[in-house]
């Protein structure tokens, strides 16, 4: 079992690029944490308590039966994040805290200011979380920690089309995306700009799924080149060494 | 397991870029199957005969306990290998009969006109061995049979550095490799200007390792993305589907 | 008005590819011809009478009132499509015939040989059009002919995930596609594999439309630089020049 | 009529890489505005004072009858260019007092610190004027606005090959272009080291204007992909939408 | 001193897209030879014998004194060449019989059926001619050779920027280019269509040349990587080992 | 002869990559400064007087008769290198003490946020040291300087595989390196975890090497096109110009 942290802008960032995925490991028994380095708020039809509502429901529409998804709050100001030393170390904190085996973070070209900076800070919060010889603020006493794994999810409000490295199979998963989704009506549903996104949500994981003979997929891109482990079964990427 | 069929050029290119991994999947307990598209001769150090008892050492060097490695040969001739229907549809024959799920094909990028080729050829022949209502000749009345898996590895002329989608881990299979080279000796412990290919090999083999943390690796290149499942413990890239 | 010749290897391919653009193509009236290399046949469940009813049942289905798409067939052996100069000599007899502007082509990566083939007959056949001197098979007494543009569709059989130049919005006519691919019966709904096809293109063409904020939209690519001019409206891809 | 913003961090980068481009929007009735980053001072021969001259001059000559290009200064302190929230939200004030479809800003790789801060600026400026619920300084009392286009020019000090998305004809502005980087004594004509300047640009003009088969041209890199609208003309890339 | 062959397809392409640098290499003492894979003809104001006479005065231009480039031609049919096992062993015949260090061919993208077979035929011809115990057409006696380097040069028909590894600087044998192309009177100046070809080049010598601080340039790509030897004085690209 | 400043995050850094290269260019005669960005303290096993001492006596490993590297530290905290002015600014000034033609940083793509930091700093200092009219803090009253070339080498924490401009040839000082690499007892050989390092590093220079035809080499990367003077002995990227 891994534990996997979404780091994530904004509450509703995570679910929509990765919501099948997100259940999958929760149904697989990895130990899975949201990370919102933000409230979200303001937003058009948004509002911080509403905001925080719809994410507790996402999260819960994403767990599964006896392996709750833990969902915490980095408490940035949304709109104005910024890579800064302080934030790094925040993220590190959790990292080592949540003793952390692989990182999911925004794919790194963007329109949004927001996504681009956490980014960068998640990117550099790995390095930091390893780190002899220092504390991190809320790490919990927890020692160094190095995430094998830093993968980048598509969350981009840029127009572009995905180059994954990798697709993942989220077939079994796609009610529990779109409950997720829907659990953001002040997002989606209130905005009328935004109500198609469901539909266009489950048209983009049909389209990533066949490419991989699979009914639904979600694409993820590594800088890192990938290593494989070779079985008399499947072929496995390991989620350690 | 896995039908894996590894085409070659000449015998010992398949050995060069993919022994480790060749002698990792037979201990594995997978069936392999070497298909070496010419006889390799005429060479400075070398004939027909030599290189035929050569080229089966290396494949009983990489073969594992109840598990022998089959090493069959195309026929094409030497230096002269050309893209055609013919040369195609033979190897459909032998996709067909080996009821292939992965092949293993030269990188398409190389100064050898065999391997680029040999590369047409084997991509092509993926297909042709699918197509209904049609047999192909050494196809031992099999029915059609698509690969699920196409990928590239590394015997390549050109001075070019290799980037793969992903890494194999060798590390439990380096004495074997090196066996296996070794029973080469028309071709390299013969020939002044191959003599050090071995340690370059090893030297190669753990630079690739380095960068999945193994103590040796070999590069492979696909064009299709990726399909990953997620299970509880490592995530996989299945054979099938 | 251009004449837009589109190139397949198989009736059905530019359908499933190109279907909503061949039918925006006819509606704004431009002069469209589908030439096919093979009659497609055989296949697990069509024979060519039936596919020959299916491809013009489509092509109708593509065209405008006023404006019928032409369809013809180049009569090459099907899966056995092979780049000669017969070959690129016949279709460049056809882009003189039609005085064509604009060609598609397959992509150039693609897991079927006999794409492939067609890809490399049609881009050379594009320069054999315009040679100086000399005649073309069927060009109809036709003068020699540049065609400005030529442009790669994807009706790829590898996984991969396209990366177009330009994405063209084909909201308007997404029925016409639909209706396009359900007259070829023998091919999709005939045949357990393939019966949810419809459901893909459309989620694949929901998509690419989200990639330029359109409701649907097929990917093109492009070797050549795109040439802008600037209106006081819209800027154009001029066709010509 | 688009509303263009051409972004640039000192006087004169405009007009290097955009002129032809610039005299074109005019020419066609496009409201183009000049936003300079910085006074562009001190330089080797020139002074505040002057450039602002220069820079006025050079304006003029790409206006058009009735059309005047507008300029204006943001005021960052030249050589110390720093991508800060309130840097971006400067600009973001322009963004919506120009109410700009089409923002037009450096490309991304640079060797000019300036330069490559003005695009983060630019580029999340961009995102932070579409924000809702808030004002930006200097946006004159305009509502929320999302620029449509982001494209990237090529006014590097990088010493690499453009590799445009497109390229713009900009044949019939070849003489305003030059005219307004005359008008830069201070900085080509007074400067024995950037003496040839105005001969290098119109030889890269030609060079790209012989891309798209025009007498001269300017290229652009998009990182979104372009949508195409087709009619029965020419196919066109709509400013909005 | 190295044995400089560039392979062209017809007589004039080595001179528009390498003529400075062939003048360059001559006058640094290095042996030349051009091989003119056809004739050339028929063009629309050309014929074989004005054809030859221009070429050679071409050779002549960009001759060095006391040191003729040497032009021979291979004798496939223009407009119709094949990538044959037949062509590739008569180009390996001519690298035999020159010795050759460095090959020169077309880059491996264009619109130029001839030009994209004579970079196929080229690159396998450099292994052909290293192949032992065999001889090859032509090479009068000559044992096998190895080319150290294949470059390629753009002098393609495809409107593509050229993205290239290095720029050889040329800038003092604009000249000689210049004259070189003169000397093809009946493509260039008789043609209506060429007419400007002189200043179009001109323009892309400068600008390349602009890249990399000289006053006119020549792109290269290299498929291989570049090995540098650092001396005291300037690094060196080896042409040998 | 040049003067060449390798900019180091940490002292070990430009060892493990560039050491055989910084060695070679000592013994060319080169004039080589290594700047040290911070004293790269705290680690496990080491300590600031220790690192300093193993430092300078890496330096002197890598020194040649009668031309001693000069290694200087800028005093930066370590993994605390943050993008700033002053940083620039302190660069700028050693690039100008140095009078440095060709600067060296880290690749930039990197999992330690200091490395990024450096690359970013130094890439922008480049630019700085230029600027006219002003003085930079430890310029020791050398005028401005722009460094011909700026090349990036591979210290990443990223396993990524290096895809190098070009490689250069090591082979006459592997010897030095190891030995520089050996001074550093407190990082690698106190560090279980990175006890094996001279061994990979050998590995790695051998793998690169083998690309040139040369026993070890270590690889390159440069945005900017290289530019070639040809001579009649080899081929020349030229130090300046």
């Amino acid at each position: 079992m891994a534990s996997i942290l979404v780091v994530g802008p904004h509450p509703d960032d995570q679910e929509l690029a990765l919501g099948g995925a997100i259940a999958l490991f929760a149904a697989q028994g990895h130990r899975v944490t949201l990370l919102d380095m933000t409230d979200g708020e303001p937003t058009p039809f948004g509002d911080p308590a509403t905001r925080a509502k719809e994410s507790a429901a996402a999260a819960a529409a994403l767990s599964a039966p006896g392996n709750p998804i833990t969902r915490i709050q980095l408490g940035l100001k949304n709109r104005e994040v910024v890579h800064t030393l302080a934030a790094r170390h925040a993220v590190a904190g959790v990292i080592r805290a949540v003793a952390a085996d692989i990182l999911f973070v925004p794919y790194f070209e963007d329109a949004h200011p927001d996504h681009l900076a956490v980014t960068r800070i998640a990117e550099d919060a790995r390095f930091d979380a390893k780190l002899s010889k220092v504390n991190m603020p809320g790490d919990q006493g927890q020692p160094a920690r190095w995430a094998n794994r830093l993968y980048y999810y598509f969350a981009t409000h840029l127009k572009i089309v995905a180059q994954p490295t990798f697709v993942i199979d989220t077939s079994a998963h796609t009610a529990q995306k779109r409950a997720a989704l829907s659990a953001y009506y002040s997002q989606f549903e209130a905005n009328p700009a935004n109500r198609g996104i469901a539909e266009r949500m489950a048209a983009q994981d049909l389209y990533f799924g066949s490419r991989i003979n699979a009914a639904a997929g979600e694409p993820i891109f590594s800088r890192e080149v990938l290593g494989v482990r070779v079985t008399g079964h499947d072929w496995t990427l390991p989620i350690t060494g």
